[in-house]
């Protein structure tokens, strides 16, 4: 409905448009549209996203979905965004782009407003995020995420924190410790360790991106990778890989990335997190992160996948030519989390947000109805008439496939007895009350 | 943060960029940023939008911003859209418009799936629309837009309805009778008024136009425009248009759309709706209503003006080839909202979501600190660490900023006796409490 646009010329031609073309019903390509049903998964999962952000003390913020493209542009002097964006030129000539993350976009606020925020600053939002790719399973090409971040705490306090509100999310969602496992890496010891045999600046990226797929090649693959890259020092490099624990005795524990990982999963083992795998291929991105990187790992064995996952991240302030700000965050996503839901079987039953559905007996006419909807109201509860002017069995068939809980036929009997019989839908039961005592009723029913 | 896509290229790029060129701190031009003060005041309009919604038994439902452009296409031979839509080409070739109303999308997916859903459907979403424009106040390039709609019902049960959900919301807000106006209007009356003074269908969009802008220009320059038009058929409409109650009686009682619009007026007036006025130049649109138009008006002399509004629009279903379903809506935009709220003194007063602040007295660890907070949240409280290591009087100057309302300060001393002095930093009383006790004690302080 337009409500900002009197006599819009924009209004009027969407409704002149001729009916001999027919338009389609689909939505755009790799995008949800979210019928009740869906928007209650959707809502539940944001509920719980926000609940727990908000017991950790992180304040939700938001920004629009279109943001200048320059934020996102690959170098100063490029000209181009990555492929994978959406992004146009406005009508006044603005080149624009429709935020693929919220890491930029946050950087941004927090930069302009750097002076007035206190510090350490909790962040959250659930904002949507936009990529043009081919769509897949866990891969649409808009997703709600759930962004999380604390700027300002330069120890591994600021770590410790944030993986314990992902941990605690994934409680809060009802996973079990052995249904995930939260694996953490250190870039440091990464470069402490290519320092250590003599890898080059140059070699690194290309390194680092072979490590990030260890998991996902065959041994033999990897370390003929491996090889390509750095000739003989592989060996020394393969060595490492092989046992975990292999790559801390060889820098040891006085070298200060190491003493700050196991720092780390000491802390999180003392919050009662058992699930930590230190994990030396985690890399998640190239040059995004500057430390400590964490990831959640989906441990059923029909959906073994990273879910989500963030890191520390100090320099991006850079960009905005201010002081590097501290700052460790992540971003979980709707479309995996649903999917690790579904898979647990931890996914919510639909529930109607109405409570009563009030059937309507001819000749009581719509409006006495509606008088007593509206009290009801105004005790509390959330009431809609059915207006069909339809058979009874019909009425109460419409309000049972809505999935509303509690039914009253109101005819002249009921509106001159004041007395009116509740059902509930679910078990049968019918409950003759007062009209005082239905909103009670309803509350405390627990349904 | 990047949570799906491990590896991108973009995150690559983004960060590769160099620091010679700084980057602009601002949001693009006529989007708004919500910093936690600005998402609080949308988290409260829109709260109260939700909620009066759900009261009436409205289910939420939602869509991707993203629509093919075609859904606003001006005529199915047109292949253009409205200069005031962001309209762009996809990369794969998908003209794509940014959605700037809901009305189409609504449409399609009732279309959609029509067979599965229950009639009489009720249904709203609070989603953003985007409009190609010059930013001033009240009119952003992207704003957040309330939809109520009800679909099914060809009565006027459904303009009822519809209009007391509207009036109720104002009412949610804080808004008192004489604060606002509903002004109402038929488009058929219009119509017959039209037919019964022989102005031809070729005459009657100008026409429209005109009237529509009746309240907006001097009464010389509104007859002046009409005369152009019509000529001398412009006396009789200048004169039925000098008092509002003449336009009826011209028709007579007996014309089915005076009947309809009487009865419409009675109805609203028994729910105890008094602020009506029957507002005959009110036209909303030209080709979207079909029927009753209906806008609320702000009476304030600093803020005259129309806030939102809607109504009947049962052919939007023909565009898909579908039979007609009748259908009666509005739209509610933020920024208006918030206008109003501003000029009425209605606006809320911002609260942090957090409740206790926790200052750390060295030497007690982060980690021992943690433990106690880990309790408190489980106990049903949100609680930030400061965590900074400041001196105390700036760890509380810091949670007073934040406006959170309760402070506890953490020592040696607090760790050994169990006993902890929460302060509400307003009133400046501390009280000292078991751990066990905090969080009731938060809870019910009406803070």
């Amino acid at each position: 409905m337009i409500d900002l646009f009197v006599l819009n010329p924009l209004s009027v031609r969407i409704f002149l448009m001729a009916d001999k073309k027919k338009l389609d019903t689909s939505p755009y390509k790799g995008v949800r549209d979210f019928y009740p049903e869906d928007m209650y998964v959707l809502n539940y999962i944001t509920s719980v996203m926000r609940k727990t952000a908000e017991s950790f003390g992180y304040s939700e913020y938001g920004a629009s979905p279109i943001e200048p493209a320059e934020l996102y542009k690959a170098k100063s002097g490029e000209e181009i965004v990555s492929e994978q964006t959406y992004t146009f030129t406005d009508r006044g000539g603005r080149e624009v782009t429709l935020r693929p993350e919220m890491t930029p976009t946050v950087a941004r606020m927090v930069t302009a407003k750097k002076r007035e925020l206190s510090f350490p600053l909790r962040w959250y939002s659930i904002s949507n995020m936009f990529r043009y790719e081919n769509p897949q399973k866990g891969r649409l090409r808009e997703h709600y995420q759930l962004n999380m971040d604390i700027f300002g705490v330069s120890g591994l306090d600021a770590e410790a924190e944030i993986i314990e509100t992902a941990w605690q999310m994934m409680k809060n969602f009802g996973a079990k410790d052995d249904d995930f496992q939260i694996r953490i890496n250190s870039r440091l010891i990464l470069d402490d360790i290519f320092s250590s045999i003599g890898i080059k600046d140059s070699e690194k990226t290309v390194l680092l991106k072979i490590i990030d797929k260890k998991d996902k090649i065959s041994s033999d693959v990897f370390a003929d990778s491996i090889k390509k890259i750095i000739g003989n020092r592989s060996n020394e490099l393969l060595n490492l890989f092989e046992v975990n624990q292999r790559i801390l005795d060889h820098l040891g524990t006085d070298n200060p990335n190491v003493k700050n990982l196991i720092g780390l999963i000491e802390r999180l083992d003392s919050f009662g997190i058992k699930n930590i795998q230190y994990t030396p291929s985690l890399v998640r991105g190239f040059d995004y992160y500057t430390d400590i990187v964490f990831e959640i790992f989906d441990t059923s064995p029909e959906n073994k996948r990273s879910l989500f996952g963030g890191g520390r991240y100090d320099d991006i302030f850079n960009l905005f030519g201010g002081d590097v700000i501290p700052a460790v965050g992540y971003g979980m996503g709707d479309v995996t989390i649903r999917d690790f839901l579904t898979e647990h079987g931890l996914m919510p039953e639909y529930k109607s947000n109405t409570d009563l559905f009030i059937c309507q007996v001819s000749p009581v006419s719509t409006q006495e109805i509606s008088f007593l909807a509206s009290r009801l109201r105004a005790s509390g509860i959330n009431v809609a008439i059915d207006l069909s002017k339809r058979k009874i069995g019909d009425q109460i068939k419409n309000a049972d496939k809505m999935m509303i809980p509690f039914i009253v036929c109101v005819g002249e009997e009921e509106i001159k007895n004041k007395i009116y019989k509740i059902k509930n839908l679910k078990s049968g039961k019918e409950n003759a009350l007062e009209e005082k005592e239905i909103s009670n009723f309803i509350k405390t029913s627990g349904v």
